[in-house]
């Protein structure tokens, strides 16, 4: 959770577009797919999440216009995508924001299933606080994802760099590596190797601060 | 993970009784379920986890007699929870073991994987850190496994009092509850309202220690 004293996240969104409800219902789904729901601190759920978007048809454009309505769908899915990154560097004592790209799946579906085994191990994220550019416990989190995937198909990228190639360890600078990890912001891309499917999911590390904040107050 | 310089879990059971490989199998996997298979500290697994059980057949009893069988079923079922438990008291940081039974479910996967979304909620296991008797993180936990269940059907007790009742809070003494969580053992159980089956698993909660010692050394 991000704000305990709050109810998680309530997102309004707001244009003067001129839009039925369907039309804005369809665009607010595929937006928060790719941003509100490829998220995640803890892997903790909350029923109180709220996503509303809202148009006063003020300024008299049209959705129905295709031209408009992709210029809208980007918009919207930028500013979903922004508020969702602002959501996981607010999370309770993270440090570290890990853009995480799971790449090459079979399905979306199973590109989800496998960056949320990462995003979700302890292991992976206790190293992402110490900035360890620890690939094992990456590949050990893709390992027990439940995709039936073949380990020596998989790549593991930190930052810039193959740490990990073909299942097994590749010659990486280390220094490097623990760097670009040790920054507010850092990218880790998984290969699969399985398909052409893809996720860009955000998340985080996992801090003795996390466990102070969750621990230290009583409800 | 347990011991991360070594190989996480490596049992050996030895026995001079007299027995074939596929009677110790089924007996060893049997046992292994209800024990080894039924702890978690931080969900994350290794792949050297391995469990031996070798027979010297010294003693000349058999097992194929069932009462025989019988008592050597028993006694190797309550070595594998022994060992199980030690296993979850000796995890990173541990300070609370949490013997967590779910009943009521429709079949023992239900309910296991119930417990698994309990003991693999980074809120749950920080709540118990503090010794907070927060049922709401458990039973939000509950409402995410996956599990079609009715919320208005699920009883939750700490200790021995029921702190949900029927999906709401029932008045309970905090302070004992607190107590009981405070203690390096606490039982919590939690019923599901859907049928006969039950799991008897065991857990920890998650310290700010467990994320130093993850932390810090780098591999």
């Amino acid at each position: 959770m991000i704000h305990p004293q709050l109810a998680t996240m309530l997102g309004y969104l707001f244009t003067d577009v001129a839009a039925t409800p369907a039309e804005l219902k369809s665009l607010l789904r595929e937006a928060c797919d790719q941003s509100f729901n490829c998220i995640s601190v803890d892997g903790d759920t909350s029923t109180n999440d709220t996503v509303l978007l809202l148009a006063s048809g003020q300024s008299g454009i049209r959705l129905r216009d295709t031209g408009v309505r992709k210029k809208f769908a980007k918009a919207l899915s930028e500013v979903c995508q922004s508020l969702a990154e602002q959501i996981v560097s607010d999370g309770e004592g993270v440090q570290h924001v890990i853009h995480l790209f799971v790449e090459q799946a079979k399905t979306r579906q199973e590109a989800l299933q496998v960056a949320r085994a990462i995003a979700h191990s302890f292991l992976v994220k206790t190293a992402w606080a110490g900035a360890d550019p620890n690939w094992g416990r990456i590949l050990a989190a893709v390992g027990r994802s439940g995709v039936a995937l073949d380990p020596k198909r998989v790549n593991i990228y930190i930052g810039k760099q193959m740490v990990c190639k073909a299942g097994v360890g590749n010659r990486f600078d280390e220094a490097r590596a623990h760097q670009d990890l040790a920054q507010p912001n850092c990218d880790i891309r998984v290969q699969l190797g399985r398909g052409h499917s893809s996720v860009a999911f955000i998340t985080s590390d996992l801090t003795a601060e996390y466990v102070r904040i969750n621990a230290d107050y009583s409800t």
